[in-house]
């Protein structure tokens, strides 16, 4: 049995927050909730403190009561003294400011908010050096790179990060164009927020996570592809300079790379977590992403290897198209479309400071809303009622 | 670059110790081959010695002429001052006098022959322990779990041996029964000698290989599994506690377990190793194997867990089967048959010394010929031309 690690959990509420309170529940000698952090949802943020007792808690929307507890500025958690490990599972921009607080402070920061590295990958990268602290992946495709890695004495040659390809994989171009919101919301495989649903279809989720994996894997973005897995067993794989390959396998569910990271380097078991069946999987298919069809994979890497401001720009501006898609006011293939051409009107930034990033993430959120205005006078003309709202 | 690694390959003129040799002659600068030995092919033995020109030779067959070089015994080169690291990749027992040399004098030893391990596991492993040295495995399915366990803190839960499940795998018992030496040397995906390519088609290879498997990681029989995966890309996995597994890939290619074990625990960049190519795989496909149509599966694991002196006598009775099998004395379904009466006729010795172990095995060939006059003298008079010799 090790030494309780004490944990902040910021964005306790959401998908990935409360996957992280069931490991909580699962193994909870070594683990000990210090901090619950949420966002709107008051009532399910009262109920986890209830059954967690953090010392610590923040919200959005400050409540009336509370609860017993210290009411503390997101920052304030993420470098508390009493906190060892911080998992950061905010929404959007939100959590930037709370992981460099973290970093400075000296925490291990354990991150599934993907914007993050993508917006602000070199400053983040710079500060965990500088502060000599770990960031930890707990997305499923880094968790298993990460895992893969352990052990390895030579870099390696290539990392092939896998997708689902969401619902709409093999659709023609002319097929994607009609593609409805209530289609794309339903994911194959994995349960999650409408959002990052949505960038599963697009496939522009990918192209997040290979911007995330150049940074936290100090990868050249040309060595790192993107491998279509419709069974989502093979999380990702790594592949050596002998031509060797290692890969990390298990059921899609995310308390796995949740836990990989609060108990790294070690495992644990932990009964509710589930088993690979080989009698019930038979047959795992691979096929190299079409970076034609899903034009948002391209439009990643391409900010992404561009560097500066260009990332915000991307996020925000697919912020914005995807919100604009979800409620009917663009098609599935505009949501492409307006991050390009935000791209193209993008003025870059090198080495941006955080401000610099968050004035790229304003203004791109103004110039997607303007473009948008135009294609959703387009596309509401179209008069396909499913689309409208 | 590192030191130059001076090595004994004994069975240079076997299929892994020419393979070894192509690896030598991709990464010259870091090998020095010190020592060859070899059986009865003095013509490729004399071609090595002048290409390599090893300080050591040893043969079978002692040659009229030296090349001028030293003829010394294959244990007098196992445990020669001058090399650091032996690869045995010799066929049937012949290595074990050799393997324990090796390991007495505190040399790495990289391990092809099956047999070392599976008559012997107890005693290579008691003394490889006493004399602090490793047992490297180059065989590709423990390779692979080798290289899935670097960097695991925690002791994983299962291990899966993944086989190609060879030519016959869908072949039902009266089909199996009818199966010709012809057939069954077509091996579908790895060239290999006439043994090992029969012992595929019966899983008895499978079943050595996880005897070799519960040594190499001290894991208990239970836990190995055998997975039947045509394609042979992924080489094995490990499955740890958390639900997490961990496979290690690569097109099949017995250089790289080989270049594995000599470079470990770095690895080196070959230009001469073939790359996974994802466009041309597509899918990867698995199905727990089947005890009951292949019963060497089940001999080798319970001689595996019965021990002692049982895993020899299924060695030597398997090997005179087989070469029965191949002169067409008896079928393909008989091989099984006469393992399985040798080890229920076999009085077990535990904890054996190696000299109750070469016992066990002089008893069990003459056993399983015994045996198999009987089966062959039915078989003929079936009057299957085929079989014939």
């Amino acid at each position: 049995m090790g030494v309780v690690k004490r944990i902040a959990i910021l964005g306790s509420t959401g998908s990935i927050g409360q996957q992280a309170l069931d490991v909580v529940r699962a193994l909870p000698d070594e683990l000990e909730v210090v901090a619950l952090t949420g966002n709107k949802n008051l009532k399910l943020l009262e109920k986890q403190i209830k059954e967690f007792r953090p010392k610590m808690f923040c919200s959005s929307a400050k409540p009336d009561v509370s609860y017993g507890r210290q009411f503390l500025p997101l920052g304030e958690i993420a470098s508390h003294p009493e906190v060892d490990l911080v998992i950061l599972a905010t929404v959007g921009k939100d959590g930037l400011a709370a992981a460099l607080a973290a970093l400075r402070a000296g925490k291990t920061l354990a991150l599934a908010s993907k914007e993050v590295l993508v917006m602000a990958g070199e400053i983040i990268v710079r500060e965990a050096s500088i502060h000599h602290t770990q960031i930890l992946p707990i997305d499923s495709e880094h968790s298993a790179i990460w895992q893969c890695l352990q052990g390895e004495e030579t870099k390696p040659q290539r990392l092939f990060l896998t997708a689902s390809g969401g619902p709409f994989y093999h659709y023609s171009q002319a097929q994607l164009a009609e593609v409805t919101s209530e289609q794309a919301l339903q994911h194959p495989v994995w349960k999650m927020g409408k959002k990052v649903t949505i960038d599963s279809a697009t496939l522009m989720n990918k192209g997040l996570e290979l911007i995330e994996a150049h940074w936290l894997f100090s990868f050249p973005f040309d060595s790192i592809e993107i491998l279509i897995h419709p069974q989502s067993i093979v999380h990702s794989m790594v592949e050596f300079v002998d031509g060797s390959l290692k890969a990390q396998l298990s059921w899609p569910d995310m308390r796995l790379p949740i836990q990989y990271a609060l108990f790294y380097p070690e495992r644990r078991f932990n009964p509710g977590l589930p088993r690979l069946d080989w009698r019930k999987i038979k047959s795992l298919d691979f096929e190299p992403a079409d970076y034609d069809r899903f034009p948002c994979l391209r439009l990643a890497v391409d900010a992404g290897k561009a560097g500066g401001t260009y990332p915000a720009a991307l996020c925000a501006s697919d912020e914005v198209a995807v919100e604009l898609f979800l409620s009917h006011k663009i098609s599935f293939t505009e949501i492409a479309k307006i991050v390009q051409e935000t791209l193209e009107q993008h003025r870059n930034v090198s080495h941006p400071s955080l401000e610099d990033i968050l004035a790229a993430d304003d203004w791109a959120r103004e110039c997607a809303t303007r473009l948008s205005s135009a294609q959703s006078g387009k596309h509401e003309g179209r008069g396909n009622p499913a689309r409208k709202r």
